[in-house]
């Protein structure tokens, strides 16, 4: 086990991406065995992650996020870096299929030998998806990917678990999107550090600059964020192969920016700390429904419910009382 | 204290609406003995709710919700039911605004006798949020109002949240919206017993119509719920004026359906475990963070995983093997 675990660290570390991806699918195994092996591995490589330039990136579907990421991802390859592209993708909570499933994404880049390609279908848990994404992140890094892209198909709160494990949030817009799509949006608005408007060509080049213009003045409605950035908006085309390069200049001025404020190492610490309080929460759970003295109160407790003998919130509070501090 | 409950409780189970606002008040409190005076007031009321049809009500930002909700409660009222209505107010994240905050909404039927009108804006915890909406319902029902709609703004979670307080979930949707939507709405389709295609008029009828089989095409791909409805899709002009006689007699059916076959009541007590399950994990975060010991433990982690002594996940495991069985 302990020569298993050295072997696909050395060849993770070398940059292997059959090593890399099989750490992955380790860390995203349910079984305790694996977990196991998986944290030790996990011990072994995080002295050397860290060094990239983590990059979220989200928009409704329609959006054109792939045709965004591919444009970018190409543009990034061809200066020579090595990328990675994550995709979350809750799954819908009823019947746990894939959104994203049997799209095809992304096809010139998944040939480009410095680009690796990971969509993670996860299931209900939010706090799973994002222990899981920072473990692939870690070890991306630590396969020596210098920009990871982590995609989030905006669903429930998997922005926020995005927006809370990478350096640089970026939201897709479409030209004109209309005033009632501002509100839904506001508070993912907030979260951005820039705005791309996409398929800003032909017919749609004016609707994209009105657009531009709209939410660049949106933005400076909002408070300041706490790295002293100012959001920027810019537009780009995919069919007329617009925009991708300025994209990556604005991360870049954004990079040097918090380096030198500060803020890009105390904005990893704070995430750190959340990434400890979620793990301790899903860990929390685990332990207290593994006792057999708390399941078979909890068990009378629900029955006492289903019969209309106590309220919900009343039983919550005596099974809570029964746990010693 | 115990004749200022009982005052209160009896008030409200008299239908006064100064008492039922009071109430709400109460629970809504963060201050301990207000929350202690609450769960005293909600057990002397418990008995005397249950007895609605609680109904959920979503759709995005400029669908024209309030438009309907208005529209359809006059409708109530006008058979002579009298009727509450909650807005859920997920603040944005980062300023705590309330979005709904300084529209006016709903004017006439917050002038009429038979409604009662209350929006809640909420914080961050989502928990939290569900928590006092369901005990807004249980108290609106204590104080006679025989149907109640929770509205929610489609931001977060707040969908699921609200989806496990009513027994009917409507969505609301504008005619065409266009394949780009559908993406994100999937999940909450899935969701909905019914849906409502709204401003169905003038030169928009015909896209509603299409909209209408469109919506009623991709339910029938859906597994049935286990409720065995159906879920079926309407047209509604809040101009012409309507539609709203069909959506009511559309959930007196489902009503009658769910009665029948004994889903609404499985329903009901699978939400009151689900707010036990939220209860316990609200509760237990508290109780946890009030002993000296653990936190101390907690902020000597904290500093270690700010030196990068230790990983996030590793220190969440030290933390949680700490705690006693």
């Amino acid at each position: 086990m302990k020569l298993f675990i050295k072997d696909l660290a050395k060849d993770l570390l070398n940059g292997n991406t059959v090593a890399l991806a099989r750490a992955i699918t380790l860390c995203e195994s349910k079984k305790a065995t694996d977990q196991k092996t998986a944290s030790r591995l996990l011990q072994k490589i995080v002295p050397y992650s860290g060094k990239s330039i983590r990059i979220g990136i989200t928009g409704s579907p329609g959006v054109g996020k792939s045709t965004f990421i591919e444009a970018f991802g190409k543009h990034l390859t061809s200066l020579g870096k090595k990328i990675a592209v994550l995709a979350i993708d809750p799954s819908s909570t009823k019947t746990r299929g894939s959104i994203l499933g049997d799209r095809t994404r992304m096809e010139e880049l998944s040939k480009d030998k410095l680009a690796f390609i990971r969509p993670t279908a996860t299931g209900n848990s939010l706090g799973g998806v994002a222990d899981k994404t920072r473990e692939t992140i870690l070890l991306c890094e630590a396969a020596g990917y210098e920009i990871i892209i982590v995609e989030t198909v905006g669903v429930g709160q998997s922005e926020t678990a995005v927006r809370n494990m990478v350096d640089f949030f970026l939201l897709l817009q479409l030209p004109g999107g209309g005033d009632e799509l501002q509100g839904i949006k506001k508070g993912i608005m907030e979260m951005a550090d820039g705005i791309v408007i996409t398929k800003a060509d032909g017919e749609n080049e004016k609707r994209a600059r009105q657009a531009q213009t709209e939410f660049q003045h949106a933005l400076h409605l909002f408070q300041r964020s706490e790295s002293g950035w100012q959001p920027v908006v810019l537009t780009t085309s995919a069919l007329e192969k617009k925009g991708t390069k300025e994209v990556w200049a604005m991360i870049e001025k954004f990079y040097a920016h918090t380096i030198e404020n500060g803020f890009y190492e105390k904005n990893r610490d704070e995430q750190n700390l959340k990434w400890f309080y979620e793990s301790m929460d899903v860990l929390l759970k685990k332990k207290i429904f593994q006792s057999k003295k708390i399941s078979s109160l909890i068990k009378s407790l629900e029955m006492k419910i289903r019969m209309g003998e106590i309220m919900p919130l009343q039983a919550a509070q005596k099974m809570v009382a029964s746990i010693k501090k």
